[in-house]
C-alpha cells in the first residue's frame, strides 16, 4: 500500500471508502435528508460553532469562490493577506471578480503580523472585508493571529474576516465562534478523512447580512441558495451524494475519536516528523513557532534536487511527498501528516525521506 | 433493494461504486494523469466527437453555468429556448450574469419548434448565442431539432450553440461532430451509471475562439484554466477523485456494452415504459414522437394526487419515482429508465406504478 504523504487528497479509512459504495439514493427523498441534517451538525461540532453550515459539491477552491462572490461587491475595496499560493489564490479572485485589492504579503515561511494588517487597514479605511489563509498548504505555516485579527476586523463598522481553513479545521483548533470568524471555509479531502468533492462554508450573521447586500452575479456558489434548500434537506443542484456518504461514516469516526484527541494527535505526529527531519539534519521553511500541525515544508539541502528526492521516495518506498509550489517548485518537500494518519505512517514517511535523501547523495 | 425510477441519480453498478473505493492517489501523480487521459477519450468516444471535452468537479448545474460564465459577455443578447425547467434554469443563468434575454417558451409537453426559433433570431441579429437543452427532464421530452438548429445557428457571423444534453448524452444518440454542436454538456449521474459529482463539457474552435474573447469573470469554472491543466494531466482544482474511479470503470462498461447497444437498450425499456403506462390507460405528459427515451412524464389521473402514488410506490413497492417540478408539482409522475436500467427493473417499475395506481383508488 502506498504511503500517501501529501496534504491532501488524504488517506480514506476503508469503512469510509466503502460507505461512499452504498446504493445511489434519490437526493431530494427522506434518507437525503436525514443524511444532510446530521452530516451539518457533525460538521458544526467539529467548527466549534452555531453558525449556519452549508455543504458544496466542490473542490476547496470552490469555496474560496463562494466566499469571493458572495461576500465582495465589484468595485469593492477588500484586503487579502498572503503568506502563500493559497493567500495569492484569494488574491486573484478578488482580481477576476473585479475587487480594489490591497495586498499584504509575508515571505515564504512567515506567518501573517497582525501589527502590518492593522497599519494596513488603517491606510485604507474603504476597507471593510479581509481574507486570510489559516493553514498556508503551501509553506508549511499557521497563522497564530485570527482571534487578534477578527477584532481589529470588526473593530470597523461592517467589517468582516473571511478565513481559508481548508488544511486546517478537523485537524487543529479552528474556534470559529469563540474566535468570532465570520466566514470559514474547509474540504472534505484534509482532515476530514473524505474523498475529495465536498467543500464547506460557515457563516455567521454579519456574513449573511453582507452577501444579501452584494449585487456580484452568482448561482452555482450562491450561499443563500444552498442554506434555504438546506432547511428542507436538500441542496439547490444535485449534490455528490456518495462522497456524502463517506463524510457521514467519517464524521461518525472523528466525533468518536473527539476533537481533542484529533488536535492531540496532529500535533504529536507533525512534532514527530519535525524532529525527525531535523535530526536528519534538514531545515524546515516555516519560522519556528508558526510551523503546520498538518503539513511540514523541509527545505531541500542545497545543490540537491527536490523532484529527484519525491521521485525516489515513490519508487523506492511507495511513499509520496509534494514538491513545492510556484516560486517554492524544487526547493522544498512537503510532507504531509493530516487526516487519517498514525505514528506508523510518519515513521515509514521519515524512513521513506532519510533514505530517499541518502539515495540521491546527501550527507548530513 | 430500492428500484430508484428517478430520472437521476441513477443506480450505480455495483463494480463501479466499489471502484469509488479504491485507495485515494495523489491527483498530481502519474496514475491521476493516465486515468484522466483514459476517461477523457472515454467521454469522447460517447461524445461522439474529437473536440476538447474536460471534466468539471460540479453538478450538471455547474456545467450549465461554465457554458453561460466561459461563452456569453455581460450584457451580450442571448437566445434561450427552454421546454421545461432546465431550459428555464439557463434563462436564470443568463439573467443573474448579465445576459440581454431573449425568451422562446414551448408548452410543457412540446418539443422546440426550429422554425419559430428562426424567426426569433431573425427579428434580433444581435443574438449569435443559442443556449437550449436537448432532453428536458422535466417533462420527458427530448428536441429532436439539433442538427436543424446547429445549421440556423451557424448561418449568422459567430453563432455558438450550446447544448444541455446532461440527461441525454450517454444515453441516447447526441452527435456532437455530425450535428456540428459547439458546446454540450453532460453530468455524471445520469446515463454514465456513476454517482454525481463530475459534469462533462465540449467545446470545439467556435466555442473556444467566442470564450477567449470573453471578459465575463469566472475561475472555477473557467474551461480554458480546465483544458490547459487537463494537457499536463491534470485539473486546476482538486478533483473529485472517487467519482473520477467510478467513471473509469463505468466507461469500462459502457464501452464494452457498446454505444448503438446503450442506445438500442435505452429506446426499447423506454418503449416499455410508454406502452405499459399507456396500457394502465394512463397518457403522457410528451407530444407523440418527441417522447425521451431516458424519463417519462406520466400524467396523474383526474382526481388523484401524485404526491400520494409516489408515497404508496416508496411505501408498498420500495420504488423512487419523481414528482413534477414548478408548475408540474403533483400533476405528472416521472419514471426513469437511464443508466445502468434493465428489463426487470422496468418491469417491477411498471407493476410498482399499477399496483400504486390502484391502492389510491384508479380505475382505468
Amino acid at each position: 500500500m502506498v504511503n500517501l504523504r501529501i496534504p491532501g487528497p488524504t488517506p480514506v479509512p476503508v469503512e469510509v471508502a466503502q460507505a461512499g459504495a452504498a446504493p445511489m439514493i434519490n437526493h431530494r427523498g427522506p434518507e437525503f435528508a436525514a443524511m444532510a441534517a446530521r452530516t451539518t451538525e457533525g460538521v458544526k461540532k467539529v467548527y466549534q460553532t452555531t453558525n449556519d453550515v452549508v455543504t458544496l459539491s466542490a473542490s476547496g477552491t470552490g469555496a474560496m469562490e463562494a466566499a469571493v462572490v458572495n461576500l465582495m461587491a465589484p468595485g469593492e475595496e477588500v484586503l487579502v493577506v498572503s503568506i502563500g499560493e493559497f493567500g495569492d489564490r484569494f488574491m486573484n479572485l478578488v482580481k477576476i471578480y473585479g475587487g480594489k485589492l490591497t495586498e499584504l504579503k509575508f515571505d515564504p515561511g512567515l506567518a501573517a503580523d497582525v501589527n502590518k494588517i492593522e497599519d494596513a487597514l488603517k491606510k485604507n479605511p474603504a476597507i471593510k472585508t479581509v481574507f486570510i489563509t489559516h493553514n498556508e498548504t503551501s509553506t508549511g505555516v499557521t497563522n497564530p493571529i485570527l482571534p487578534d485579527l477578527a477584532k481589529v476586523v470588526h473593530a470597523r463598522d461592517g467589517g468582516v474576516l473571511i478565513v481559508d481553513a481548508i488544511s486546517s479545521l478537523s485537524s487543529v483548533p479552528v474556534k470559529t465562534d469563540e474566535w468570532d470568524l465570520d466566514v470559514v471555509l474547509s474540504g472534505s479531502q484534509k482532515g476530514w478523512m473524505t474523498a475529495p468533492g465536498l467543500a464547506f462554508v460557515s457563516m455567521n450573521e454579519r456574513a449573511w447580512a453582507k452577501a444579501a447586500a452584494n449585487p456580484q452575479p452568482r448561482f452555482y456558489f450562491d450561499l443563500k441558495r444552498h442554506l434555504d434548500s438546506l432547511k428542507s434537506g436538500q441542496t439547490p443542484w444535485t449534490p455528490a451524494v456518495s462522497v456524502w456518504f463517506q463524510l457521514d461514516k467519517s464524521l461518525e469516526l472523528m466525533l468518536a475519536e473527539g476533537l481533542d484527541q484529533i488536535f492531540a494527535r496532529h500535533h504529536r505526529l507533525a512534532s514527530k516528523v519535525r524532529n525527525g527531519a531535523k535530526a536528519m539534519g534538514l531545515k524546515l521553511l516555516a519560522s519556528e513557532g508558526v510551523e503546520s500541525d498538518t503539513v511540514t515544508a523541509i527545505r531541500v539541502p542545497e545543490g540537491l534536487n527536490g523532484d529527484e528526492i519525491i521521485k525516489t521516495a515513490i519508487k523506492e518506498y511507495d511513499t509520496v511527498f509534494a514538491g513545492g509550489q510556484g516560486g517554492l517548485k524544487g526547493k522544498i518537500i512537503r510532507f504531509g501528516h493530516l487526516g487519517y494518519v498514525t505514528d506508523s505512517d510518519i515513521d515509514a514517511g521519515l524512513d521513506a525521506l532519510k533514505g530517499s535523501l541518502a539515495k540521491v547523495g546527501f550527507k548530513a
